[in-house]
């Protein structure tokens, strides 16, 4: 059998576009007692995926708020929208004697994308210089792409010497501006550092160069039976070691945890060029501080990734997903306590959407929804086991339970490949519904789950009380206000669907939605960062004394201060 | 149905001790269409686990090396057993103005041991001073039981201000000497913070103090259907904060992973007095570096943690127990392949144990071994899944496999609760029967797993050439070499059973053992942590570039090195 690959988003709501909905096998409140239907679920084949690369765009949950206008204007430079933020004086301009040493150094033209020296047009630099979301735009005229260690390390060393400022960027699929320069900052691409080093098919572990495509390295220890511990929209064109670096967070977090679990071992080049070897395959190694955690997550603030090892589960060769209607969010979180109960080990994904998104979804793709009645609540799951037969058992009874129960009011079962991907479609298709009408504010949020949707509750009657929302009337900016998100990891997406930007509706959510997530102990950036996007906002989700402290670590690995300046704290 | 908590190895031996093996269902190799005898287990009872408490010493796998003099002798002082260790005369000595400044602050009699100004005993000192192997003594004359974060702030405050050295304590049941003091530290010891803070059972996230007992912390959660994410033999003692900082591993990391994935918020107190209040309970929160991991096995030495904030998967209603011989460790690794690959999401625990260990066991214990033949290895699998039936459907369709392709030679399957005691105690009663002869000399390692068992067999040449070693003869020093330990995570336990200790012996094997493990990428630690025992041997495991950054980070918390001193890195 081939390996069962996560399908793609894009592939997703492609296959939505073309095809009628499937409708899937229904399931209405029956005697607790009566069987339901066998689920059969198709392993999904591996030539669909292949069928069509995922750009970063795809990345459902998190398009860009100026999405719309992509190809209509040129991208503002990120020091013009940020008028206060200056070039720091004390690094130096890139020289000619600078951009010959790099040569030298890195021994080939293709490691070199040269502005500095040559007539090198800007439209060369647009995908290193801006993100693809078109909100930041830097001015680098010198891209480096090592191959090896030893180029990274040689490069970092001459930049630290020389005090020429550097942003690592991998895929730059982003979406906090992190991956891209500022000023004039040296791009230093990992995209040439691509191998697999090892895989060892007993263990799980992966060792690869920080530079591998994501899809890549899951299509890899796919042909041995694994699966790489992250799954994301952007995984055509992402790069493992920048998942690592940014914390990458995804569809698989629930199943597999986060990468402070799964990462064994870091290989880093520090700022002043030294390796930092800590490439270790063993999954307890209690010999000191477990460094390579700072990195997890650091942003390329303090080193760059240059390989990765990691620990890869067993690929489940039983997929099985189900939607449902539920009638309040206390009913969605017993629901999801009956999950985890129920279908405990194979439960792979628990998420939620609320009516407002499906209708949302269903007004701007035309798609028919699964379910004939309107609920205020919809939730997706999904299953992942090494048995077709149990799984659809526990699934079944889980579904009967919750129906007898009256914990679910509606649902259906997907009994193939397409109404498997249609299910998922009315999941992934909400962020780019939330910008047909014009543009969208978008909050990646981390609450505690019992207080999970009281947010978008009360963001809904901010703008009922300040007059700036309606349904249909084209005079109020916000035409809604929606919330969906990954339940299992208590991480809500919060979106307000406007028919324009508009200073005032702006100003009604910032500082608001901060300052209500950071009265509960949430987190304003759930998995996508702080970059440049969210630097002035950390003080929301931590204290003064862990900022100080961030300073201090950021001070000991970078006293330059060369890594990816004017970003992360 | 009550809670399925794991049994205590101490009860497990005990129970092997009382009773009669009950010999498992016996399987032989058989056509694979054959059908397997139905697997019955039954869940083990909560009074059951009740009966006995457990203290560290039964921590079967880490049993100290001078364990059979226990009641013989007053333990040396390790002033005298590490006479190159000399008091550093930064420290304060404390006075009894300092006394009264700490009774003033704790508010209690209760929270003081003080051997300043009163005529307080030696012996009142022991449990705090001594390590539970007796291989480490410290002269503390006073011990603080602060109650409350506030209290431990204003100890640490004051001790920072003054230069008083400190030793934060738990349960006292580490193994390289971590948490007992050296010379006149003062002992801050967790145990009057025990409170459970907050459980919330739709995310399974547990708040609570880090004197909360393990097994404790267990039950509160198993109250609720959930599980804390550890388990060790010396649940019955060890702190949940203290195993936070030793990164404790133990036997539920297969399955579970490590704290470093699961842990979700710290709170801690810096050698200053701040409270770094990370005390966080989500699952993603990508703003700024992830501090708490340097606390998390940083055993004390830039910190106390003073609560934890973890998340507990949901508990498994179904436990099946197998065993089984195996004609060579290439088999092992096959089988290991075999059952991760068919047992996938229900596996959690695969353990290793060689036929020398086997035989030592059952020498000692003069216990009854599951299977009549011998072979040159031996594995248990634990399963542990949501539905009985599916379970052990999975299990025999395994063990139909790998006994029909010859990957396993023999093998039995627990049927009832005794039998599952029974096979569970040929694993852990190892590291006890060792010390049957006169002593052992142990070695917790992490190794690569196609190279795991290489060691074990190279150490056996090594006697064998330098003829230390004989099976039977009194006269040589070793008596046999023995390995086993946690397949699963690649964990070897290498033991040296000897007749008495030998220098010669110690010779031999340090540093050989150590560069065995350097050469191989290994950890010389893989959960036991450095502490005072292995200070030393770090560079073993650790590169220069990274001890160097480590004594940076230390520096940047504990500028004044207060915490724990003399130990770690």
């Amino acid at each position: 059998m081939p390996p069962l690959h996560r399908t793609i988003p894009a592939l997703r709501r492609l296959r939505l576009a073309n095809t009628a909905f499937q409708q899937p096998a229904h399931l209405r409140l029956r005697p607790a007692t009566a069987p339901l239907r066998c689920l059969h679920v198709t392993p999904r084949a591996q030539e669909q995926e292949k069928a069509e690369s995922t750009t970063s765009a795809s990345s459902a949950d998190h398009a860009p708020q100026d999405a719309p206008d992509r190809a209509q204007s040129k991208i503002k430079y990120t020091s013009d929208s940020y008028p206060d933020l200056k070039r720091d004086s004390r690094f130096k301009k890139v020289s000619k004697e600078d951009v010959e040493h790099f040569k030298n150094l890195l021994g080939s033209e293709a490691a070199i994308l040269d502005g500095v020296t040559k007539e090198t047009g800007e439209e060369d630099f647009e995908q290193y210089n801006s993100d693809w979301m078109r909100k930041y735009r830097g001015q680098c005229r010198l891209v480096l792409k090592p191959e090896t260690t030893e180029q990274v390390s040689g490069v970092l060393k001459y930049c630290n010497e020389q005090c020429l400022a550097v942003v690592p960027q991998g895929g730059n699929s982003g979406l906090v501006g992190g991956s891209v320069p500022v000023f004039d900052e040296i791009v230093i691409n990992l995209s040439r550092m691509n191998k697999v080093r090892s895989f060892d098919d007993v263990s799980g572990v992966l060792v690869a160069d920080s530079g591998v495509i994501l899809q890549q390295a899951d299509e890899y220890v796919g042909e041995h039976n694994h699966i790489f511990p992250l799954d994301l929209g952007a995984k055509g064109t992402c790069q493992i070691g920048a998942n690592v670096a940014t914390n990458a967070g995804g569809l698989r977090l629930l199943r597999y945890g986060s990468m402070h679990g799964n990462i064994l071992g870091l290989e880093c080049v520090l700022p002043d060029g030294t390796v930092m070897d800590d490439l270790s395959k063993l999954r307890k190694n209690n010999t000191g501080y477990d460094l390579k955690q700072l990195f997890i997550g650091g942003e390329g603030t303090i080193g760059i990734i240059t390989a990765i090892s990691i620990l890869c589960p067993q690929r489940s060769s039983a997929v099985n997903v189900a939607y449902f209607g539920l009638q309040s969010y206390e009913k969605v979180m017993d629901a999801f306590k009956e999950a985890k109960k129920q279908l405990g080990e194979i439960l792979s994904a628990f998420e939620l959407m609320d009516a407002q998104s499906q209708q949302l979804y269903h007004q701007a793709s035309g798609a028919k929804l699964p379910l004939e009645g309107e609920h205020p609540f919809y939730c997706l799951i999904e299953t992942s086991g090494s048995n077709t037969e149990h799984d659809s058992e526990k699934l079944n009874a889980f579904l009967e339970h919750v129906m007898s129960e009256e914990i679910v009011a509606d649902g259906v079962v997907a009994e193939s490949e397409t109404q498997l991907q249609s299910l998922w479609a009315c999941r992934e298709g909400i962020s780019e519904a939330g910008q047909h009408w014009g543009g969208v504010y978008k909050y990646d949020l981390s609450l505690p789950l019992p207080e999970l949707y009281s947010l978008v509750e009360d963001t809904r009657k901010m703008f009922e009380g300040n007059g700036l929302m309606h349904p249909e009337d084209e005079k109020f900016p916000v035409k809604d206000v929606v919330g969906y998100g990954h339940m299992g990891d208590s991480n809500l997406h919060l979106n307000v669907a406007t028919r324009r930007y508009d200073k005032d509706v702006e100003k009604a959510l910032e500082p608001w939605v901060y300052e209500w997530v950071s009265k509960r102990q949430g987190s304003i950036s759930a998995e996508h960062g702080l970059g440049l996007a969210k630097k002035g906002f950390i003080g929301y989700s931590r204290s003064e004394t862990m900022i100080k402290l961030m300073g201090k670590i950021k001070e000991t690995f970078d006293p330059n201060g060369i890594m990816n300046p004017y970003k992360y704290i």
